[in-house]
């Protein structure tokens, strides 16, 4: 390491510290950036400064650069007001958003520590969530959906959160449990094959 | 990911294009760069716009900074000049400095492709190393080092070089295989327990 530029010892250190990235990972993907050329360089470093413009959703707490407090999700007048679901990550949040097969909002309450203690952080999303409850539907949402992972880690931190929830909503709600499309009965697992049979659905006639 | 600013989306096609992270990973990492904050992105972007000075030695290929064309390696006088070592990747050759075992030069070749036939540039590269060996060993290097992975891969690599390499070294020659130093024999490898009792080495009086 001692033979590497200064520069490139710094970012190496700064790429270490990203998630899920190792110190091995960090020294090939900044040989990977110096070998990519001065145009590539420049413009990665612009879109690195741009995202200081990028800022939370006064409501929901996904990233945007409107010039409005809000995203466009939560700005778009033809989303259920009434409807909230309380999601972990972006990432999980833009998963369910492809489906197209959900018109309500969103709270993003961050990764749950495994204390089951939110960071007080995430304890301002949920009370923002609960004051806009308050505020544009009379205190009660129609739903609240707890979009958690399928798994005990999602299910404790549901039974986290629904006691601070359940005077808000007239109900609260999971994902739906049971067989993935396109995965096999021999495959699955225990877990899944019971909740495929408890929550069979009645087809045809 | 429609729902993304712009600035994001591009960012997470740079980063997708990275060596190892794929489409999730970039989005996960985008996300967390713009959580880092104002300061933190501004160095970041420094940094990578900084990585535009830096540039390979003349002699070997490793980068560095120095206003002179050769890496700090290359232009220790201290190095010996009559032994040079090939080495596929920068990390390689980091790995090999650590050891402090090695006092002769390097010449980084770059990752070999599978069809067995170099890139331009790494015919360059080696004719380079030639060139070096013609001026600074008057033509004939006491050892050329084959550094590649003691795998089937790296056999072939070498294989491919030693015709090049024949008439410009007193003596080719590869890295010691055997055991490595606190592995256990009964979980040992049969190649490598091969090697191991090919390459014994006599102890004590």
């Amino acid at each position: 390491m001692m033979k590497l530029p200064e520069s490139v010892k710094r970012l190496i250190d700064v790429l270490t510290e990203f998630p899920s990235i190792g110190p091995r990972q960090a020294r090939r993907l900044a040989f990977y950036l110096v070998g990519r050329g001065e145009n590539a360089l420049e413009e990665l470093s612009q879109l690195i400064r741009e995202l200081k413009h990028v800022k939370p959703c006064a409501a929901c707490f996904l990233i945007h650069q409107n010039t409005a407090p809000f995203c466009d999700i939560c700005a778009d007048p033809k989303r259920n007001r009434a409807i909230f679901m309380i999601v972990e990550k972006e990432t999980d949040l833009l998963s369910l958003e492809q489906t197209k097969h959900y018109q309500g909002r969103y709270c993003i309450i961050g990764p749950i520590p495994k204390t089951g203690i939110l960071e007080e952080w995430q304890k301002l999303r949920l009370k923002h969530m609960q004051s806009l409850i308050q505020k544009e539907c009379g205190g009660v949402a129609d739903e609240i959906v707890l979009a958690f992972n399928p798994s005990s880690v999602g299910d404790f931190n549901a039974s986290l959160l629904i006691p601070e929830l359940r005077t808000y909503a007239k109900k609260i709600t999971r994902l739906g449990r049971g067989l993935p499309t396109g995965g096999e009965i021999e495959f699955a697992d225990e877990e899944t094959l019971g909740s495929a049979l408890e929550k069979r659905s009645s087809e045809g006639g």
